[in-house]
């Protein structure tokens, strides 16, 4: 695997936990902030951490950015910071840049400056735990279009012991089971006499509404 | 469908995503925070929205709180705020209480006063961003277990025009397509006669191992 | 006697207070503040002084916090810091812990914590004071029930040179002498022929009502 | 009984505390602070509760401060205001003068402006605690002298259904039961005869070392 | 001449004495600030005044902003406001975009959203000072090129009564008289025979070497 | 050239612009500022650069502030210091002293006090930029007197291979083309068979009312 | 007695003082303060008093402030508006401005705006309670020269009842009593005859060392 | 004359002065402040300055407070410093304690505390201004008592020339001249014949009524 390196700007609950997600894959990962405490504890984590601005210019430079893959710029709450982080990272010739909006005015802003990527990830978090609140078996899921779904469903008491072809979610509620989670290992494309346990998670792929019909009247009763 | 009351504590980033997309899903939403100017801006656009202090029990008990199914502590960065909401909340015999944390020993406090669900909003959008920068075509992912995921994969101008039966990932790289998301539709289970074309998006389930080797041998070269 | 080891975070009027009177008691007492005038100032009072913050896990690790039999959380308005710290103290395996809450809410937030005993100082402060001042003659006393007390009173001049049985506050009163504290000495459980001096201490016991009407008849005029 | 009016300066936890204990006692309290929320809160349950800077002669003057029989200065951290707040309460002829201190020299401050009791509630409240601390059957305590004291303790187990005779307190450690705290009512001056139930409270009088000694050789083994 | 509309955001000292200068001659100024104060003293001396967030984009929608043929952001200080506003007044259409920048790093900004125009204050006025400073009579001047510039400079009392042809400039000092503003007028393209007199203006035009060795020579003796 | 040497206090923005381009004309440069940053920044640029309180009499003595020709109090918006500096550099003896004002008040301070020159660099560069917007070709100007100017305008297409007989300014519009700044070089004083090239700027001198007829009716078509 | 008008800016200790005991001399006093509870305090103790900025030229002018007779410039601690109203005051056309200063720079400053007089009140008052401290009797005093002073003393225990011949001061001491201040009334130029009693004032004149010499062998013993 | 000692608490404008005063007067002077840079200035004008906390207990007792004859408390607007500073020099045993009263609460406070002398300068010096405003030609005044003054008063032009005798104060405006400033010296107690000069001041004593005639009719014309 080719190595890729990248660098983090704002080391704050996303930027670290996106920083050490990537050391975790195996990437190289250069931290910045501009809190010393911070890099102080990431400083072990991390291949690098350094405690700088990132709205300066001969630092970013002298820190060699421009020979890092991609740079993220997941500063916090700082819109003028992000944005003249972001500008700085483009003109010293980073590949790819990746940065955090707060609000859509500001991701406007970061496009023009020609971000590769904008990232809400609050916003995408609200969105994703609301969904999963209103189907409490769901434990994730994949939105492939606006009506179809893959979804992690827990295999309730009811279900306990039947085979797929017992449950028959094709046939009944027009959803498929393209896998199934047992604590023994994952059955990828199961059959027919392939059982279900209590606690099993299957993973079923349909439209949003068979998929609801089927957690209500299956799975969720 | 029976309709569900949600409250929603701390109308920021995150807490005003989720609202809204549990109103987009047809839920019954109330809103509560301590701002004028963003409760303001919400009431429009949730069932109610109330200008509060959410650690007043009195206000929490006027506002008939005990009479939701679901209460959410999304409070930003207020820890003693967050755990005193929770309390209240959990007294006041609401039914599930759901809770964001910003650190894990406030998310252990939130446990111990027995919140139902913490979340780490920030944390978990860290980790799925990082998977989505190492792996240059994957949309979204469902990490199955620690070894196999499903993802979806843009397909690029080398598969264009090839069928899946061409392609082979089953025999070659071990990982299956289990759906197809084209401009006219998706094909759920497709056949080895299915073709595929440069911007579809395939959705392969594997090992991550697998999904690895074919995304970099085949998807994105 | 078996040496105990007490640890007291936060060096505040109470704790400090609380610090010092276990050690005259003859404990070793660990003291815990952030602020590094406080601990200057008390470190040549206790067996130990640290400048550290009590919601640090490693830190409280470091100090071995976990051999202390007894830890007393008196970290004066700051709710958050209070909780994290008692948090830590019961997970790193302290014995008893015990933490003074400057609310109801935060004293339920404690006991849901598992905090073994929750002081309200200035709020038990202010009842004791509120006795003494409507009975002047009151020096302290302790609440057997709703109903009855001992009480310490100032024997006044009207009394001076009177025995107990002339006093005779059983059968007129309803109220018993137990004690009587004179310039040479205490006498315990004394007897009718016991005479009281104006300025000697006697410690009463009997229903409120009881008291009172003594307070009021024989002792305030 | 003789209505008495009291003038509480500072609705603090201290000073609402004893404001409402004084309410229960049946006098009438007047609750003075410059808070417009905490004086909101206390109008409903003290006599009367008023808006004021306590340092405005005017003010005090316009309140009819000077036909109370009792002012307690219990402001909090602000000793300006303590010490101006309470010249104008004795030069404005307040019978009686109480303070609250925060440091001794501002005890010495207030004794030398003529004030009747100088009152340490946090630190008072600490020396209580420590005792309480160290003598875990301990519930509450009147130290008679330096080397003596009245102390309550829980019955424990081993001493479950026997009579004062045979544990014989006075006898065997020194000190004697002058009353004991049942379920159904207290027994003062109990006989030799009277039994002892788990969980019953004992009142004991003796010196601190023998109490000391009967509570750790026989109530808390 | 046909009325074109300009609108000013930011009315501080720059921004207000730019929309005075644009009424005063003879154009439409809107001006907004969000400062109460300022905008209520430029109310009447402007076509219209409005408090306003200019990265509020309802708001600048509601004000027609977009009908106006000129948006100058002249935001004094505040990075992140002047982009934002700058993005909102490009999006909404406004025809030219004027903005004020403060740093380089900003300018760049900006110019990378689109502005048409960026504008340094006081960095240029730095310039003009600086030249004015180092030449006493210089008065006023536009640089031509790096070496060329045309300067007004006042005419010394050694020169006073001289004509065109015995000041002989172009022979002697290589730059031409283009004109010389007298207390009655101004004579453009002035004769040989055309006297000077002490405190008239002259408008010279030639080589920045010239123009110096004739300053120091002729005039500033 | 005799070197003269340049005090400036205060380098902000236009005080750091004027320090540097002082040097930049060959002057020698001792810059002042409080802001330990700002005056390291500067610290190459300048002759010398020190961190110093410019209303400490003695500091300013100690640095020789006497012996500086001219004397430039650049200072932000601190009406204070700026008066207090401005009165030590008279005082001292400082032979020019020049003061920027941020108010016709503060201004008509800084006059009476002696100051040989207010400079306002924001309002001034507020009127050119006024100006400069009008007039789209326009990229500098001279104010000759109320009503005459120099200005330096584009030449736009329509005039490109025109002479300027063939433009025949003076007699159509009444105003003189006194020099024109091709690529190749300035032409002072241009003759009628000199030919304008699209892109090349033309100096005009002329009443305002001709050069405007000229600009809208010839240039700017 | 001519009534004057006077104008008192700034209603501090010194400015309410000054103004009041204007109003006690018979003298009609304007007062202006920025403060609403200052101005509002002082509204009925004097002519009138205005909450207004007093750098504000309009306000003043609408104040009508040129008819006063005299503006007193007494703002506490703010150099900027000090300087600034008093320009106004000047250029208003006020008659007298006298002005309060808080170093001698800043009196420096007032100097050269015209200010007809410079008052130091705190420096001054610290020189005369000097001279207070070192000569126990003395009530006060007057500088003649810098050797010479009247000066109030109190009539020592050991002059009681002597005559003035008896003390003989002038011939010992070189110093001569012009005045006794009796309790029945003040003896102007008193005779050889008069006696002084214990407690009276004497008025005396001479130079600085004989009046120590009285002092220190006569009065002070 | 033996030498006393002097400690100067706060050194603000006030104290500085009184403490450089009696620096002047021949007296040693402890000064005491917590301002470094105020420290550090005084330190070579005083014998000793040091930076200290005068509230703290230990450290006054460290410069062996005790040993000095006087204190004086002369701390700016700080109530509370004022008030412990003053208590601890009473408590330590210094003889003379002086203090600066900022209210007439203050004040008070400090006569209870037993402050040997309350000074309240503002004031003070505000009622000597005021004085000297409405009487153009005074110089400086005592007031003998509430109907009686000595003044100093410039020699008017008018009486330039006269002798005593031809002025005659005594006899027509029932006030005394005791003594006449001349460039040449002091005339103490001056004869019918000596002779005014314009720019003389003249120490005139007299009822306040009298003086005032005599300033109105014969000095100020």
């Amino acid at each position: 695997m080719k190595i890729q390196q990248f660098a983090v700007i704002g080391l704050g609950r996303f930027g670290s936990s996106l920083a050490l997600e990537l050391m975790e894959l195996g990437y190289e990962v250069l931290g910045i902030d501009r809190d010393e405490d911070v890099v102080h504890e990431m400083s072990e984590l991390l291949t690098h951490a350094v405690i700088a601005d990132a709205t300066d210019e001969e630092t970013l430079r002298s820190l060699g950015i421009r020979n890092f893959d991609c740079g993220i710029v997941a500063i916090g709450d700082d819109i003028q910071m992000s944005i003249l982080a972001t500008i700085l990272l483009k003109e010293l010739g980073v590949n790819q840049v990746v940065a955090k909006a707060i609000s859509t005015l500001h991701g406007r802003a970061l496009t023009k400056l020609g971000v590769d990527r904008v990232i809400y990830p609050e916003r995408d978090m609200g969105v994703r735990v609301a969904h999963q609140l209103v189907t409490p078996n769901l434990l994730d899921y994949i939105e492939l279009s606006k009506d179809y779904s893959i979804v992690e469903l827990t295999v309730p008491g009811c279900l306990n012991g039947k085979t797929l072809s017992e449950v028959n979610s094709r046939a009944r509620y027009g959803c498929s089971i393209v896998a199934v989670h047992k604590p023994e290992g994952i059955i990828i494309a199961p059959t027919a006499m392939d059982q279900l346990r209590q606690g099993d998670i299957m993973v079923v792929i349909g439209s949003n509404e068979n998929i609801t019909q089927f957690e209500q009247q299956v799975v969720n009763v």
